[in-house]
C-alpha cells in the first residue's frame, strides 16, 4: 500500500511512518516527492494494517493497491467458475434462467408456473418459502411447506430448485430441499449465515446488498469460498440511487467489471432490479448482452392477485416472448441455454 | 390508498379495478379528472395490498396515504419515548452520550477507556465483542471474553453497556452482559435477530441501513415493538451516496424528519457517519443542534494502533474537549446530559 | 393532484384547502377516510400549482396525478419521433452509432478517426471542438478551428458532425458547423443555452445530467421543443451514485421507460456511462437489447496520448469489434444499423 | 501519482510506463512489490497528465497524490478567507445570515420581508430576479424589475443584496444592483458564468451541484479565482441522494472537510437542503453548530401563496426564533453574527 503524507509533514512524522510500516513486517520504500512524500510498503498481505495507518501523524491517506479479496479473485484463479446444480449450468458459455414466483403461495400456484417456466425454456426454479419483508404485516412465507411444494414441482419438471434461506438456523432445513440456496440483499454481510450456507456444501446464489460496492460483494463471496464451497454465483439485483421510476437501479456495467475480477459467474435479477414488469424483459435481454451468465425472473400465473412482488413479475405469456428473446441474444453472443442432465457432468 | 389510473384506462378497466378494491374489503371511490380517472380506496390498513393493485390493468401507479407503520408511529402514541438503561437516559429533555471503542481489544484498552470517557461525561459505555466485519481476514472480536471485560468496566465505572449483537443466537448471551444490544447496520433487515432482540427485554439501539429509507427504518423498528419491546432507540449512522471524501454520508435532517413521525429517540454516530477523527466533533455538535437525543462516539486510548476504526476514533483528549463542546450545544437548546442513578426511575 | 391532509387536520384547515383549490381554478372534490382526509383537485394544469398547496396548513402532502411535461409525452404524441440529420437516423426502427474523438485535437487525428469509424459502420462522426473541463487547468478544445476540422471530415467521409456547444453564444458559430448540436450533462439545465439551441432548427443531443431525474430530463427537452425544434435525442450518459469502478453508473432502464413515457429517441453513452475502455462494448451491446435507437462511443486512434478522456476511448480495432457485436445485437432485436443517404428523406 | 501496474504487467509493458512518464517531464520512481509494481511520477502538476496515463498497457489504475486545486487550497493560503459585501461578513468569526424570499414576486412583498428579517436579526439580503426553473411552464422571475426591487429594499434596510445569475449574457446588469452574485446549483459547471462572474469583480455565492464532488466544487471556485476574484463563498445545499423524504440532502460533514481543504468560507443552505420548512431551523442550527461561516435561508410573508418555494420557506415569525436559536448556537461556538457598516472594513 501507498502511505501518502500530508504537504507539510514532518521528518518526525515520516520517521515515524516508516517505522510503523515497518513494524507491520512490511518493507517501507519512501519518495520524496517536490510537494509531498509518500511511503510505498512492500509485502503488503491485503487491507489488514491500511486502516490503522490511516491514523498515523502527518499522514493524509492510504491507498491500497491490492484488492482486499483472495480466493474470488481472477488473478489467483483465472478460469472461469461454472456452477452446475440439477437442471442448472451457470458460467463460460452456459447462460442459466430461472424464472418462478417471488413467494410460494401454494401447489396448484408453484405447479402450474413451474410447468409454464419449463415450457418455455427455463432451467432452473425459483421460488421463496422463508421471505424476509421489509414489513411484520406481510406474508411471511409458507416456510417448510413451502419448500416441500418446491421439491414437489422439481420431482415433476426436473428442474432444480433456487430457494432463498434467510437465518443460519434454517440452513439444513433448507439444504435439505433446494439444489441452490439463495442468499438475499438484505443478507449479504449476514457472516454467520454466509458461513453456514457455505459449509452446508450446496451451490450459493449471493445476492448483491443495494448499497453494497463490489469489493464488499467479494468479500461476502470470500466467506463462502472460506467454508470450502466453491460454487458460488454472485447475483447483481439493482443498487439504491436517487432514480424513483425504478425500484432499484441496475447498473449492468458490473457484470464486465465482476468479470474482469473474479472467476465466479454473475447473474442478474431484473425483475427486483426494475420493480416494474413492463421493464424486466429489456432489461433480461440486456443483461445477456452485458455478458450475464445467468438471469433469475419473478413469473406468476397471475400477478395481480400476487401475495408479493405481483407489480415486477411476468405472466406466462410474457415469459414465453422474454425466453425467446434472451434465446436470440445468447445465440447472438455465441452462448447457449441448455436444461443440464444431471448425471452427465 | 389513491390507484391512479393511466390516461386511456378503458371503463372496463377501470370497472375492474373498482372491484378489485371492493374485493380487498376497501370502499373505492373513483374521481373522473379531466385526463385521468382516479380510484381512492377508503378504509386502508396500510401497503398491505397496495402492492398487488399496482399490477391491475391500466393502472398507472398506485399512491399509498398511510405510512406503512403503526406502533412506532407519532400519531398513535404522541409524546416522546424515553429509555433508561442503567447510567443511561436518551429522549425529550435528555441527551445519552455513549462513548468508546469500536472493538473490546483487552482488559486494559476497554478500562482505561472506560475511566477516560466517564471523566469526560459520557453517559454510558460502547465496545463491540462480536464484530461483523467486512473482509473474513480483518479481527472479527473476543466474543465472550469481550462482554466479560464490558461487566468489569461496567462494574468500576457505573457506566451502562451498549455492545453489538449480530446472531439471533448469540442474543442470550449477549443480553446477559449487555446493558443495551446494539443491531447494526448491516443487520437493520435482519428479521429473526430484531424479533428475537425485542424478546429479550433489553433496550435495543437500531442503526439505520446505508441505504435503509426512513420507512425501512421504521418497519425494523416496528418488529422489536412487536414483540413487546418499547425500548428502541433509531440511530442514524450514515448513508451511501456518492460522496467519496467521507465514509457515509450523515444526512442529520433525517433527525427532526423522525421526531415528526415517531416517538422513538434518535442517536446519531458520526464516528461512522463520517469515517474521519476529525469531522467528527463538529458533527456531534451538529446532530445536538438537530435535535439527536444521543450521540454515540468512538474514542481509543491510541487510535494508530487500533484493531478496528482507529481513523475514526477520538483520542481521550479529543473526546474530553467534544463532550465540552456537545454540552455547551445541549445548554443552548436546553436539554441535559445526566448520569443516571440507575434506580432513581 | 391529491392533496393529502395530516391526520388530525381541523375541519377549518379542511375547508381552508378546499377553497385553496377552489381559488387556483380547480374543482375540489374531498374525500373523508377512515384516518385522513384527501381533497382530489381536478382540472389539475400539471404541477404548476402543485407546491404552493404543499404549504397549506394540515397538509401532508401533495400528490401530483399528471407528468409535468406535455410536449415531450408520448400521451401527446403515440407515434415514435425519428431524428435525421446528414447521415444519421435516430428512432423506431434505425439505430445511429455515432463514433468520434472525445476532443477535435488534430486535423489528422479527426480524419483518421473519421475514416476508421466510417469503415467500422458508424453512421455519425462525434468530436468535441468546445470543451466543458472540470479543471480550469485541462485542455479546452480548439474552438473555431476544431469545427472547421470536423467539417473536413464530413466533406470527406458524409458522415454527419455531432459536436457540443457549451454557452448560448456560441450557438450560432457551432451551427454553422454541425448537422447535431450536442447539449453536454453539465448544462441539461441550462436554460438559456436549451432555448436558443432550440431556435437554431438543428437536431439536439440532450445529455441527461448526473443527478438528474426522468422527469427533469424530460422538462429541459421540453424547453428545445417549445423553442419550435421537434427533433431532440435524449441521451443517457449515466449517473451519480455511490459505485466507484466505474466512473458513473449506466442505469440502462432508463431507456425502456423513457420509451414508455416520450416518443422521443433515446442514445446511450457507454464511454462516459462507464468510463473505462473495457467496458464500453459490453455496455454498448447492452443499450441496444434495452431498446437504445443510437450509441456515442468514443474512438481515438492512440488512446494513450488522447487530450481528453483517453482512459474511456476504443480504438479503431476496438471499436471495428464493438460495431460487428452491436450489428449483431441489432439484427437480433429486428432493427437497422444504416448510414443515410441525405435528400433521400 | 502512482501508476499501479496490473499483476502480470510485463516487463515491456512497465519499461514503457516508465518512459510516458519520463516523456511527460516526470522523474519515474519503479518500486518492485510482491505482487504488483507501482511508478511513482515525482513532479507531479496535478491532474493534467493522470487521465491520459490511465489508458497504458498493462496499467491498473493511477492514483494522484495532489488535489488538483491550488488557488482554493487551504495549502496556499493557510488563512481563512473573509468575504465582506455591503452590510455582510463572512468567515473566520463572523457568520453571515442571508435571508429573504426564494423570488422577488412583488416590491410590496420583497419590501415587507427585507424589514421583517432586518429585525429578526439577518445580515444579508436575498431573493432571485432571475430564477432557473426546471419547468418550462414555471415562473421564471421579475428580472431586471426584480432587481430595482432588490435595489430599493437595500436601499431602506441597508442590507447587502445576495441574487442569482443564470447566464454570462446577465452578468453585467445583474453586477449593477447585487453586491453578491449567487451561481446557482444548475450552473456550477457552467464555466463561461464562472468566468465572468468571476471578471465582474462582486463577490460570488457558488452553490454546490447536486452531484457534485468537493474537488469539482472546489475547482468550479478555481474559475473564479483565477479571474482575479477572491471573494468566492461556497454554498453547500445538498446532494442528490436516495432519501425521498428530503427534497435533497444535506451532508453537513462537507462543512468541516472544506475548512480542512479550503481557505474559503462555507455558507449552508437549509431550505433547499431539505425542502421542508419544519426542517429548516434545526439544520440551520446544525450547520452552525458544524462551523458554517453562513446560512441561507427562504423566508416569504405567506409561504402559501409564494410563486415558488413555499413549501420551503419560513414565516416571519418562525424566521425570528430560527434566528434567535441561531444565535444561541453562535455564541456558544464563540463567533458572531453581525451586521457590517460598510465603510468601515
Amino acid at each position: 500500500m501507498i502511505v501518502v503524507m500530508k504537504r507539510g509533514a514532518t521528518p518526525q512524522e515520516i520517521e515515524h511512518m516508516i517505522q510503523r510500516v515497518r513494524d507491520l513486517g512490511l518493507k517501507p520504500h519512501p519518495i520524496y516527492g517536490t510537494e509531498r512524500t509518500v511511503i510505498a510498503a512492500i509485502g503488503e498481505k491485503r487491507d489488514e494494517h491500511r486502516h490503522s495507518l490511516e491514523s498515523g501523524p502527518g499522514v493524509a491517506e492510504v491507498v491500497p493497491i491490492l484488492a482486499p479479496y483472495k480466493v474470488a479473485s481472477r488473478e489467483v484463479k483465472p478460469e472461469s467458475t461454472v456452477v452446475r446444480a440439477g437442471s442448472l449450468t451457470v458460467g463460460n458459455s452456459y447462460i442459466g434462467m430461472i424464472a418462478g414466483p417471488c413467494s410460494v403461495e401454494s401447489e396448484e400456484q408453484m405447479l402450474s408456473t413451474a410447468r409454464a417456466v419449463k415450457r418455455a425454456g427455463a432451467t432452473a426454479l425459483r421460488g421463496g418459502a422463508f421471505k424476509p419483508r421489509t414489513s411484520p404485516y406481510s406474508f411471511q412465507g409458507l416456510k417448510e411447506d413451502g419448500l416441500k411444494i418446491l421439491a414437489a414441482a422439481r420431482d415433476e419438471t426436473g428442474l432444480a430448485v433456487v430457494t432463498e434461506v434467510i437465518s443460519a438456523s434454517d440452513v439444513d432445513l433448507v439444504a435439505g430441499y433446494a439444489d441452490v440456496l439463495q442468499i438475499g440483499a438484505r443478507n449479504m454481510q449476514n457472516y454467520h449465515l454466509l458461513e453456514t450456507a457455505g459449509a452446508s456444501g450446496k451451490p450459493v446464489l449471493l445476492k448483491r446488498g443495494p448499497s453494497a460496492t463490489m469489493d464488499e460483494l467479494l468479500l461476502a463471496a470470500e466467506y463462502i469460498l472460506n467454508a470450502g464451497n466453491p460454487n458460488v454465483m454472485l447475483c447483481e439485483r439493482g443498487i439504491r440511487t436517487f432514480e424513483a421510476h425504478t425500484r432499484f437501479t441496475l447498473p449492468l456495467a458490473s457484470v464486465p467489471y465482476l468479470h474482469e475480477r473474479t472467476h465466479l459467474p454473475v447473474v442478474v435479477d431484473p425483475s427486483h432490479g426494475t420493480g416494474h414488469a413492463s421493464l424486466v424483459t429489456p432489461m433480461a435481454c440486456a443483461a445477456i448482452a452485458a455478458g450475464a451468465d445467468g438471469v433469475i425472473i419473478e413469473v406468476h400465473p397471475d400477478p395481480e392477485t400476487a401475495l408479493s412482488d405481483g407489480y415486477q413479475s411476468l405472466t406466462f405469456e410474457q415469459f414465453g416472448k422474454a425466453m425467446a428473446l434472451c434465446r436470440k441474444m445468447a445465440d447472438a453472443m455465441g452462448r447457449q441455454i441448455v436444461v443440464r442432465e444431471p448425471g452427465r457432468g
